[in-house]
């Protein structure tokens, strides 16, 4: 697919194909696409929780006022995110890059975050949405819709899913099989208020 | 360009002719493509400055590492968000549905954020690293590489360009004509670490 026309087609979708199961390539294809998304000195400090079984998908629509896309989407993502990605090792990141390279990220990554919640919180969340928008994106070329989500109980669902005290929780996106079309898409805001040149 | 693509060779690019002036008719189209990004109840939060001013350029340089990114760029994005999104009128962002949505969204936005600062700082944070991503591939469709950047002093930044105080500064984004290429493209955490399937 022309990435204009995935930009141009993505709709949030709220109704889906509950007898639809994502076949297993294209759930690898899926993940390996969103794997490119790029993040802050490549940590890479999204975590993505796949959820298929049937019983949490209605405990956790239970906590998500009812939503049908979170039972009846193929697959069920929680974006999430590591907020302790820059106390990890450097290397862990830079295994690819020369030794020089290794020591300079070392020296860089831990004291750019340490002691700074807001910025570490801030990093979970972009890079978890970087992330997102490239799996929506790459779920449209492979013949799926999505639908991101905010509207739930997040205390709740971290319960159910067992979200490590370390890690934040930013979305939900169901990925599946549209079953009905979207609503007309919202009205886009001028760009008189979205753009601004120079200064604000 | 193919979507597929466009995600494979999406790439963090340093190094920029910095002759090149981006036609008014590619910045439009970059700009309608990236207001197609989802947001949530379609509050369309983030905000989008575009620097282009030289000098302007330089003092961001200074503040960022003087990296050259910054000034050799065609252009200069810093992806804001608007913290007081969720005060507007709904119908500011659901004008196209019919009046009964309206109230119903009207019902829903505001008591979703009053009074959680985390959580509008989050949706700030999500809103434009979504829009933020949609603009990089954007840019790959039309022949121009991006470097997303959070290596600056936010505060020294913020001042320099007169951020609002109930904006958020979440990142810059240079975009421009290639100079020389990207290195050798960080390696990929294995899936082991990056995705859990049904509980962490």
């Amino acid at each position: 697919m022309n990435l204009t026309e995935a930009i141009e087609t993505r709709r949030s979708i709220k109704h889906y194909n509950p007898e639809h199961v994502m076949p297993a390539q294209d759930l690898a294809e899926l993940i390996r696409l969103t794997k490119l998304a790029p993040s802050s000195f490549n940590m890479q400090n999204y975590r993505l929780l796949v959820i298929r079984d049937p019983e949490l998908r209605q405990q956790i629509r239970a906590a998500a006022w009812d939503q049908a896309q979170v039972t009846d989407a193929s697959v069920l993502f929680i974006l999430c995110a590591d907020l302790n990605a820059h106390n990890e090792d450097a290397s862990t990141y830079w295994s690819h890059a020369p030794q020089e390279v290794n020591e300079l990220m070392a020296s860089m990554i831990k004291p750019f975050y340490e002691g700074k919640d807001q910025l570490i919180r801030d990093e979970g969340m972009r890079s978890s949405a970087l992330a997102g928008m490239t799996l929506m994106l790459a779920a449209k070329e492979l013949g799926y819709d999505s639908c991101p989500m905010i509207g739930f109980d997040s205390e709740a669902v971290a319960k159910l899913i067992n979200l490590p005290d370390n890690y934040a929780l930013s979305f939900m996106l169901p990925v599946g099989k549209q079953a009905q079309p979207a609503w007309d898409r919202g009205a886009r805001l001028s760009d008189e208020i979205v753009v601004t040149f120079d200064r604000f």
